[in-house]
């Protein structure tokens, strides 16, 4: 006879298979599928993530649910199954909350709007774009308002990705960081420019691939669990703790975007292969949010593959690797020229130091357009404007401005402030590791990251989403979010490359 | 208001939509997935197929199911979908006479046996694996016994795969092929040996790759549609009409191993690919049994891929890609080594003239275990036996005799017929197209393909699983299976390499 907390995570169990193959399958979408394969993809998928739906949602689930949170009152608060219990009863009464009338305008209306929404930008035509826009923040008003009270019409779908998180939190910290941001990006555009053109000549694609996979390795992405293939956009993907990938994508004229691609997603990839096996098929087996997800990738592709320590590791088997490109560059030339800082038009190719002004500027105008207070025919101006104001430049058009990131067509509002907070995160980590690790530079230089993985595995990975994340960076730092410890790495690091005082 | 077809093929469709993922994940596990991933793949793979199996299975399913057969009732009995009604009603009726502690049960015993064969192989040790067997056997046998009353306690296992035919039918084909069919072999080995060592030199992947995959294009297997990859056994599968997938596996010390099983799998797929558009996300996307799946197959390979004017045309071409190994043999002598006649002990390395030998003698000892009338014990005696009397010789071992194959380990009884049968179809196949096009062998030394799977789209492959396969055989020879045209090939194709009489 099953115990109520077996019989609960049995039922858990099949939706997280459901979920698996669902995952599955859009990873072979993107990696593999031949182009006929298409249509019949897209009713795989939306049959087995409405059967994921229901089931999990169902009365049967709940039933589950109240007999298993009788089991874990007994409990510690803190066990994984009391934390199993809480966590789920969570997300089953906001999934719960939500109709079924809602989910299905939904879909139709982002389907709709993520076609319109890649011929706009293709057109440079936000005028098309802007009717689909309307209804889809309407329908997230909509959506918001099945959990009043809320402080604030942004806070329900900030959950969705960071539990617990507020709008108010975010804007506090970000009203922080942008005045110190934009004036160091200011100090360091008077510092002159950067010669960056060595990164422009023509690297093989398999000479390419072989470096960034021999990286990851020392880091300790652990290929018997996982694998690496090329896709458009690159990403990770977790089919259960032993079956993690990633992808990345090569430009054969421009060395950094592969292998910085491959350093970032293997960053995600450890956290989701290093979740204790005890909660492999919970929900818990996954990343505590998306702000300490990117607080990974941050850490392994920045922190770590961006600093001088691990190219004084790796630049003498870069050169081995590519002696006719940069055989004759210095170890200092190129640490510059892959740190180089320069306002750009398009988020994801941006760096260290401008990356958070471009989602500052999306956070308030998503947040204007759910508080209703900023029409959506004006985002285009109001998305110059603020392009000027924040990084001194003006798209061009709009296929370089409003339009150039998929979320808004895909329904997403509320998932762009994660970025910048796993900037952020990672940087508060990053001061407690150079407090228990105090050789780090060293370990790194060394192509020692045994220690550095070690201790993410032991307060963060293992844990998988059984903590909140405000109160892992309790846990961890002793204090909340903060922006303080990103700013004064951005300061010290882009301070001394460009001579700042 | 959807009519009662429409709620029928909606219920139809997420059963196919649970299956084809089950597909994508079993193929994603045999083609590319890390080693980690197996636990957790075989918990999806259990989910799914459960999930699969109780909708289909579902009192909403029979309702559906009703309320579909009385409109269909009003319509010609031979349009779409009435048969389609009929077919699942039958598989319908079949499944729910299978009670559900029969499947977990043999679900279990199979398992087990499965891994236990594995090591019994690898140990050449029968003596371990027999106490797996007999169990397997024993749960058949009630297996059979769910569809009481039948003919042959056979029966109701060959119609999982043969839909319709008979122990009986089979038993009398074989007992008619089998004498002349030996008769055959022998002749051949007394005609003395044939050189194929030219087969056995080192002939590298990648240009076995290209040039098999140019083969097949030619034939008209739809990449768009479709891709080949790499695994340890060669497979077809299927997400939908528009996406059918085949692997093969490089073998480049023996040139015919890729290239015949690219060929083969091709054959599966381009039946897959040609199925009506009006039959996909139905249990009809499909071949109608595995004997007709395996004419295509084999048609493909053998019937044409083995061939005279297939060589003029080709290799030419293949000795442009491999100058060093085959730029000093004829025509004539690499067609006689790829169809080279010798006696074999292992079934899947078998050539035309002997191979359906190797599927009688399980088909008769499978029979026989069915009837309860040969001890599993005394199973590689008489495996022995039988390879002397069919084949002239006797294997040294167990693992090369008795424990070769992995069917009866995972409960496949009723499944070996299916290949021999498909021998024989496609023979059948080939005189009715030899008359529908006159020049065919022109064509083929041209190139030309289209012709010839035009007729097999419009004779077979557009009607999916609609018909029977003995339907589908009096549709287009007027007749019944017979094993005469097979005969006649081989004795004309054998007679001519060999000079025989």
């Amino acid at each position: 006879m099953a115990t109520p907390i077996e019989r609960f995570r049995r039922l858990l169990g099949e939706v997280y298979d459901l979920n698996a193959a669902s995952s599955v399958l859009a990873w072979d979408q993107q990696v593999l599928m031949p182009p006929g394969g298409a249509e019949g993809r897209a009713a795989q998928l939306a049959t087995l993530s409405s059967l994921a739906h229901t089931k999990f949602t169902s009365d049967e689930m709940g039933e589950a649910l109240e007999a298993a949170r009788q089991e874990t009152d007994k409990l510690d608060a803190d066990s994984d199954e009391a934390r199993l219990v809480s966590e789920v009863g969570r997300e089953y009464d906001k999934q719960r909350k939500v109709t079924a009338e809602w989910v299905a305008e939904f879909s139709r209306t982002t389907s709709l709007a993520h076609q319109t929404w890649q011929k706009a930008k293709a057109d440079s035509d936000f005028g098309a774009f802007a009717p689909q826009l309307k209804p889809i923040f309407k329908l997230r008003r909509d959506y918001a308002d099945f959990f009043k009270p809320y402080d604030h019409v942004y806070d329900p779908l900030l959950d969705d990705f960071e539990p617990g998180m507020k709008a108010a939190q975010v804007q506090e910290i970000f009203d922080d960081l942008r005045t110190h941001q934009v004036a160091l990006v200011q100090a360091i555009a008077d510092a002159g420019p950067t010669d960056g053109s060595m990164l422009h000549l023509h690297y093989p694609e398999a000479e390419q691939w072989a470096f960034g996979e021999a990286v990851i390795r020392e880091f300790g992405y652990d290929f018997e669990r996982g694998r690496q293939d090329k896709s458009a956009h690159p990403f990770t993907t977790s089919f259960g703790i032993n079956d993690v990938r990633i992808t990345t994508r090569f430009m054969e004229d421009f060395l950094p975007s592969a292998l910085f691609a491959t350093l970032h997603e293997a960053g995600h990839a450890m956290y989701e292969q290093g979740v204790k096996p005890d909660l492999a098929r919970t929900p818990l087996a996954d990343g505590a949010s998306l702000a300490i997800h990117e607080s990974q990738s941050r850490l392994w592709e920045n922190l770590v593959g961006r600093s001088w320590p691990f190219w004084v590791r790796f630049y003498g088997r870069l050169q081995e690797t590519f002696p006719a490109q940069l055989g004759g560059v210095s170890l200092e030339t190129f640490y510059r020229a892959i740190n180089k800082v320069e306002p750009s038009l398009i988020r994801v190719e941006a760096d260290e130091a401008t990356y958070n002004l471009h989602i500052m500027l999306r956070f308030e105008l998503e947040k204007a357009l759910m508080e209703d207070n900023l029409p959506v025919d004006d985002l285009p101006a109001v998305w110059n404007d603020k392009m000027q104001e924040y990084l001194g430049i003006t798209p061009p058009n709009d296929a370089q401005g409003v339009l150039q990131d998929v979320h808004w067509s895909a329904g997403l509002v509320g998932y762009f402030p994660t970025y910048a907070l796993g900037n952020l995160v990672a940087c508060q980590w990053w001061e407690r590791i150079a407090e228990a690790i105090p050789d780090l530079e060293k370990q790194v230089e060394a192509g020692k990251f045994d220690e550095l993985l070690g201790w993410l595995r032991t307060n963060i990975h293992q844990h998988g989403r059984k903590f909140k994340p405000t109160e892992l960076i309790e846990r961890i730092t002793g204090g909340g979010l903060s922006a303080e410890p990103y700013l004064s790495y951005l300061r010290t690091k882009f301070g001394g490359i460009y001579g700042l005082s």
